[in-house]
């Protein structure tokens, strides 16, 4: 049968290794080249015809450059006659441009999801996107995937007593509410309060943190700031220690010495979905998703379930669950 | 130049026709008859050729009906010779599907979308969607309007001492935050918990109501649950008087008694994008937004800025604020 | 390989349970539930990845209900990474707004047709267009099936002398004259004659019938009208007895009593296509076409020809028939 | 404002000629070459920028030539930044291509007019398509024109007493109905009955015309056999005297002395939807629809209804009938 | 496995046949048929359900014909469920009309692409078109072959001394360059001047070629103006002797005579992309790409690389070069 | 009637400036915003409701950048409701990937040109494409300029006796020759000989230019390569003294330092399509095209033929030239 050839762009080649590595197949080499005149140039090193062709890029700074590049192997594949191209983005980040909270300006989580399918993207792989709406963006199936189970499982089998998952915004306080199932704990949530149309502050913890050692959960770190403003206010209830867990972990701008100096953190932890920081940051846990990845491509190709995969982590993304009646029973 | 032509389903004739009125043009006819094998038939009875038509249809019940009205107005429309093929949709309920919260479901927020584009929709003309995101959903242009100008005039000139806006829900607080800047008032809010997969609770107002008369403002009221768990912790609160204002008053099941009984609830405000419950009750003013759709329909027929119409009213709707620098200034 | 797996939406599950049993396949279960706002919501629960999905959903009343069930899963199946999806639709009842007869109408049967594109069938299955032009409105391919091989069963080997098939259109009584081939019959028609732009009278039988038994072979009967008018000059013409067969036997407002009481009628045969009626009605056999739509699926599935199935019965459904000399021999 | 312009391929130049005559503008020229290796090349010599353009082009033999030469100016006036591209195709030769009576074959005509709509037809205008549901087949709006009010013209202030008109086929009988209406007469009709799968037959005259003068109408007439049949049928009736009428007068083959040497036919009228057959034949009078199709263009162009040129012509071309109830009055 | 299915236009039945051959698959049978309004009917006579269909058409004269015939089998293909159609068009005669240089003209290349996307194509199987870029005017998979090795190999294990391959035009002498190489010979090309805007003349030779033997080599010889323009310079430069080679010999015109009567001209040498010119003409050789075709058909029927196809023969179309650095090295 | 309204994206603001003076409209501000995740954000300032929206942007380094910057303000114009959106491209860097010289790459200027499409564009205005081809890539209208006038008004007017016209290119002699009859010159060429895949030399100039001074012209200069080995040619030839003039002034890597120190070079013109060089060099003029952009913009608005802007400039870009005889005349 039509095998798996797996492709990287130059965003985060260590990932895409590393995910080769789980399905034990290797990856493809690529020649990317920048002309003298700026255009990218990229030629696929590997026979796609018939070949179930995957190009792995997550959307990080130079974001254009790599959103470029994609294109240019999404379009290449399809153009070498592979069976099915599948544009893995473990980040999405045009994602954060979901909505027109301005008039005249692009909703660019749009535009670029149209961009992918105008370059031959037949499906999307991704993780956490920023708003669960972005999926339909998309007019190619999208399999999204969810890093809480990876992340819960650093915490498991440790004294947890007395602790508390929070999240910064009870808008989202979802997925954090799911973590904290399966880690048997209770949850708590930070209350945003808009005090001007551009500033938010977080004025109130809605649950009880008083004392208690806190998990903070956020699905995206990037500067930082709405963390350090939730420490604040934890700190004033009397938390003696917080553990920072995200999915994916940016840390732009100064976000590093923010995190890693301020006295509340004790450790942070976050995945392999986008490149770590360059700084030296001892208290930060790196937890590879390649294996998930790996998994859903190998699901992917085999024709199984995914959702299954997510059984029992996050009713989400996790398979139907039987509810009586139906309306058509088998 | 091509005049206006506004046609309208069966959904809510009256408000079309106020729309009408409101623009000083006709209300042109509509045959839709019933096939024996419960087909639609529809037939547009003005001449559509190069005529801005405005076809105006919420969906409400029966939703599939008065969708697939709408759907054949459209091809109609654009079989005819239209110029350009405005769907106005004032409530548009298929956006409460915008997100994939279970495996192999259908974003039908999405699909709908695709449909009008598919029927000849140039341009969608709606109101308050229930996710910002859905606007994203559409390839073709939105003029998305809002009603909270029209519901703070309700209040204008009364005495608002002690008072305090608050929204059901602390993800949603945005527009609250604008309503209640509107009236010079402060806001506040519930935050949910979520107790199981399918039970949500407010366990909590985030911000001071305790003794406050309170504006609850909602996007939309169905079977008003979550109304009505609010006004018991408002109760729980001491709140002696509580006005309720939505958008969509859609007043599902038993949401008109649960509300005119409720021992808190002073008044109800809403507007006319949905046809008016059909029990007597006094306490229920119905603002109308046919006047903010009519000055749409000009503007976007003259070519005229909608989100000047929304200038100091809520910056979401409202024109771009200048600000320095400017990249490319003029 | 990738397996078949067929759902069915709430239209006609003993229709879909009988092709599933002749498949040896389960019917896999789906959920259907409507919001408070009448939106529907349509979940699948069986794995659909890289499987050959099959969807059975006749348009039957409420149609539209109906239809947006049918767009819901098929868009749900798309997304959940099918290799193919099907619409199986027995009966295409918008087959029937195929023209536009009047002005600044839709011509509903290609709107639709575009619709379920946009929803993501990749193929459609379907039997005994009211138009054969109908199959022209889709732009995927279509399997076009024909009961008539299935209603010609019925009467073989039975005493058929002296008896005449009749058409009650001669415009469409082409098929008529197949069937009667099929069982060694004369054929006869109904001339119908305009007496007002919306009334036809049948003014005349064009061939002998002057005193035969005879069988009255339609395509569809809804309300049973143009039937009944037909009976009438058959009875003038002394026919003593007649037998009805059509295919969609949709039996819609009074026909049931008007055929069940008809003096001539001494039987109905008809198919599964629809559901039956819900009145007794002992003269009335419905031949089940599950086993031809089974049949059809699984050459679809095993990539066999489906004209063959119809070799002998309809040279229109039948495969190519050799003839001298080829343009292009092998 | 934008102003027409029109251009005409090689098919029918005095038809285009007549139609810029009524309209009162210029025929555009067009320089048409052909290489060395029989492609097709085409300059239109006339600025089309922001002009609402139309290209005069019937689809008659060479058909494939006369199709490429229309496509290729489509093409021309799109990439010309044209306003508004209509294809005039007074006669669509592929519409008989309207069904899959067979198996692997094309429905020709819906496959043309995808290619119509690929190369750039914002719109077209056709005259009497061989079938109504040939209309379906077309994603962009068709204006839909009959000549049967110009063939009746032609017959008015005769002395037309004893004459019926006649179909020659009853499951067409609709328009000569509409036909005989308009000239006060009788109508009746043949019925073909089919005697093998390649042969039809006329056995029976539907109505009465034992000895009556005749008016046979049909859409079109190309190799004249099925004309020549309905006339045998006629003399055995005893009918002293034929008149043809047909919209399409393409005369192919042996036609012209069939029909000119028949002893039945007096005389026959049709348009210039095609040109003319070279033969010299007294007997045949060509009255234009040129005038009809400048008429139509002026209302494209203008925005005017275009149905109601035919109001009291023909209903199913003529504007809507206001009938009681409305669902939507205005 | 899914199988190939072959069939043939009637342009050039017997390179069909020869690719069969090659292949080892009977050359399935289409019905080709002419109505009498001169519209084309396409039958194919083999199954194609879930088959691996590829449909054999150069574009020679009569083109407009040859096209038709070519989107009619597409197009039923498609519609008759084959798994993947592919157009094999040997010689694309359109791609000369690739650039405006001109207004007000269609860009032909492109505008023919389009239509065989629109009809059905989902890969293009073609040899040496006139320029590269046309390759982009499409937007499936093209899998684009080159003549030169074959053309080659006619002159290999001859005595080659003091011989010069010789391009018509330095502009496209680069696959000259190539030829010359596999040949190990020096390589020279005329230089064209352009002295009116519709006339150009070789005015020089680049290269030496005094008193040398040549090889000419083309893409296409049409009426063979070009090529003997450059023989009378290479004339004046005393070469003694030519050989012509191209990949497409269409010998329109005059070409024929022209060439075999020219002193110079020692043998022409093409292939089988197109027909073979009627005239009796013992110089001309032509080999056969037919072996060529199958091999690309068996490849792409099977999933291995093509370009690999070509190693050695030409780095355009060969497989790529590893070049160091690799950006992503596996 | 709608207005005209230019935006700038951050590429080349002067140029957009300059266009704007000569139109006499305002440029109309952009904000354009960078994410902490480096994600673009851009606001158009201005109303595009019903108005002829311009965005200027030529694809320079930053390339990708400003590429994106250009699809979100074209996405961002068609949201807001332009009549007509059209992208204004100077320089279309992506051009000269136009073909598929290697195996597994993308046709980048023909993915880019549906980028733009997918994003919102109506209509492209470019000027001197790298092959004129990549016209073919687009699906929407392009009007394509020429700065070849403009570049020859610069030379007029002086003592031009003992010049000629150099092309670095035979195979793109075409528009130097037209170059060159503006100014009643001779004209010559380099020809370009491949001495391996990757370099190419200038091995012969083919034309007189012995001892002559010689005005070099080339569409394009990006690192100089090209022109500095024409001009070692030239300096063998005795040549004493070269002017050099090109559309795109790119002067990448060395090209300053390389053409300003050049013995040889006595002057350099090119023009403002894309921004001049940093660096000091007094024998550079910049002649600005913004006056040829601004005339094209008024007459694309304005409905007025662009070609004829080009008459007695270029053939190739001027209008139609009336030949004898039409196939269609007027």
């Amino acid at each position: 049968m039509r095998e798996i050839v797996v492709f990287s762009g130059s965003a985060h080649v260590p990932l895409a290794r590393s995910i080769c590595d789980a399905l034990g197949v290797p990856l493809s080499p690529v020649e990317i080249r920048r002309f003298s005149n700026d255009c990218l140039y990229v030629q696929l090193q590997e026979n796609c015809r018939q070949r179930d062709v995957f190009v792995v890029q997550p959307l990080v700074p130079p974001t254009q450059e790599h959103l470029m590049e994609l294109l240019l192997m999404l379009d290449a594949a399809r153009g070498a006659s592979a069976s099915q191209v599948t544009a893995v983005i473990p980040h999405y980040a045009y994602a954060r441009s979901d909505k027109k909270d301005a008039s005249r300006i692009s909703i660019a989580g749009r535009l670029v999801a149209d961009m992918l399918t105008t370059a031959g993207a037949d499906r999307v792989l991704t993780m956490t996107l920023h708003a669960p709406q972005v999926h339909g963006f998309f007019s190619v199936p999208v399999d999204h995937l969810t890093a809480i189970g990876e992340l819960a499982d650093h915490f498991r089998g440790r004294d947890l007593s007395d602790t508390v998952v929070v999240s910064p915004d009870l808008g989202n306080a979802k997925t954090a509410t799911q973590f904290a199932r399966l880690l048997g704990l209770p949850v708590a949530a930070g209350s945003k309060q808009r005090v001007a149309d551009d500033r938010v502050v977080i004025d109130a913890i809605v649950g009880d943190v008083r004392g208690k050692r806190v998990i903070v959960l956020d699905d995206e770190i990037a500067t930082g700031g709405s963390i350090v403003e939730l420490l604040g206010k934890l700190t004033e209830e009397g938390c003696p220690d917080a553990a920072v867990a995200c999915t994916h972990g940016l840390f732009a701008g100064k976000a590093v010495p923010r995190l890693r100096d301020h006295p509340l953190v004790s450790e942070v932890v976050t995945t392999d979905t986008v490149p770590p920081p360059a700084e030296d940051w001892p208290a930060l846990t790196v937890r590879s998703v390649a294996p998930l990845f790996a998994e859903a491509i190998t699901r992917i190709h085999g024709g199984e379930s995914i959702s299954s995969l997510f059984d029992g982590v996050d009713p989400t993304h996790g398979p139907p669950q039987p509810q009586l009646p139906f309306a058509v029973p088998g």
